[in-house]
């Protein structure tokens, strides 16, 4: 497991309670655990396509931040982080009652991150998967945020 | 140039209409030629990150959706498309008045098309890249939308 | 686990032993199961780049080589697969007496089939994780190899 | 066009020189420019296929050499660099006498370089687009190669 500091949890909590984009789609962040956390949105209208799924930019957007929330949880008190670039394939529609994105930390490093995410729809209590995302995070040291 | 229905700007129009997440983001669809559309986005509280930047989750929706919508241009008049992938870097945070994402089609194909998106901050009547998309575009045929 | 026809395997090897680009570099394909490949490659000078690792487009060969032969070992026989893209993440030097790239299939379907690739340098009894693939094939149907 | 230093080709040239693999695919360097290279490669039976075209991982070798050397071509002479990832989407057969890969710096950086490359199969006098990638660099300061 990554090493993390004490606090990890609540810069990871503080950082998302700052996202205006995330409380837009109605995201949260039930889980932050070191090098993993989760971000669930529930289906509503205001976020689908045009067949009534969930469009597939807000999959994206809780997957890259799940991952990019991973990665946050295991650098030093006086580092923050920026998503480098991601790669994301679209399995299925996201079609269920709740879309759950999970990120994890797959190597970490000094300078870059490299993680992965899943997002999963949850539909009648089944999880399906319907994105894949493999990504890079860079770390900047010396610049927390806030 | 790819070909093109006579009706594809009504087309992708049609579709860019029905996306709830689009409206959600405030982004409009000022650009359809063949091959090419234009997706843009003011800058507004509610899409930000916690560093007052526009969210990359909100610069990949419209990366994704430009170069989609670009890709939907070409096919015939009884297909739509999928996202199959993209893969996008993060350059510069997007900061400015006003995002604009250009999405085109770099290969035309019957089942798969390639495309490109472009994502630049407006700031000071100055356009930055602040990010760049490499996509894969599934064409259903007989599967038209509506 | 995904579907397979009997002679899985000896399609499979029958079509990586046409393969000149394998021979030239040496690489063997020990592993053949039902979405699931490996394949071998021994250090040698040959291979090498500037600092006297293995050089980073035969990580990538092999990776390439492994996800897309664990899609081909699960599509009828009467269909071949292609490449239509991937994206690798280099995550340490190829430093070791020898790689193993590992490919699987991540979720099967008809027309595209999502894949995984790991490779690992193998030293001194120990493997690391030196390069991660999530890779899009395309099933070819009616278009059986030779 | 970004800055380089006045030796730039020069240390270019003899990084590829001691590149085994691009000899055992008979590859060459003809162009060095500030932030552009090129990389040909003859077809030749022993780089190929099962079908008789080039393996895509000998594209994939050459599109990431290619622009990884075009970053390389940019950073300063105590500075070395190192691939971090890229994506490559495989458009056509590599069908011709020989193939030219092309690789450019899309927006350098202190710490990280991003880079685009094309791949073009000779037929005939012809070219044809079969490959683009899309890429991320890493620059290694204090760390010049040799």
């Amino acid at each position: 497991m990554p090493t993390h500091t004490p606090d990890f949890a609540a810069r990871v909590r503080a950082s998302f309670a700052l996202q205006h984009a995330m409380d837009l789609i109605h995201a949260s962040l039930p889980l932050v655990e070191p090098g993993h956390t989760e971000i669930h949105v529930p289906h509503w209208e205001g976020i689908e396509q045009q067949h009534g799924f969930v469009h597939g930019g807000v999959v994206g957007m809780i997957a890259d931040s799940a991952a990019g929330y991973a990665a946050m949880s295991v650098v030093p008190e006086d580092a923050s982080v920026l998503t480098v670039e991601y790669k994301m394939n679209l399995l299925a529609p996201a079609d269920g009652e709740k879309l759950i994105a999970r990120g994890k930390v797959v190597r970490p490093g000094r300078t870059l991150i490299v993680t992965q995410a899943e997002v999963f729809a949850l539909k009648n209590g089944q999880e399906k998967l319907c994105a894949l995302m493999q990504q890079t995070i860079m770390v900047m040291h010396g610049k927390a945020e806030k």
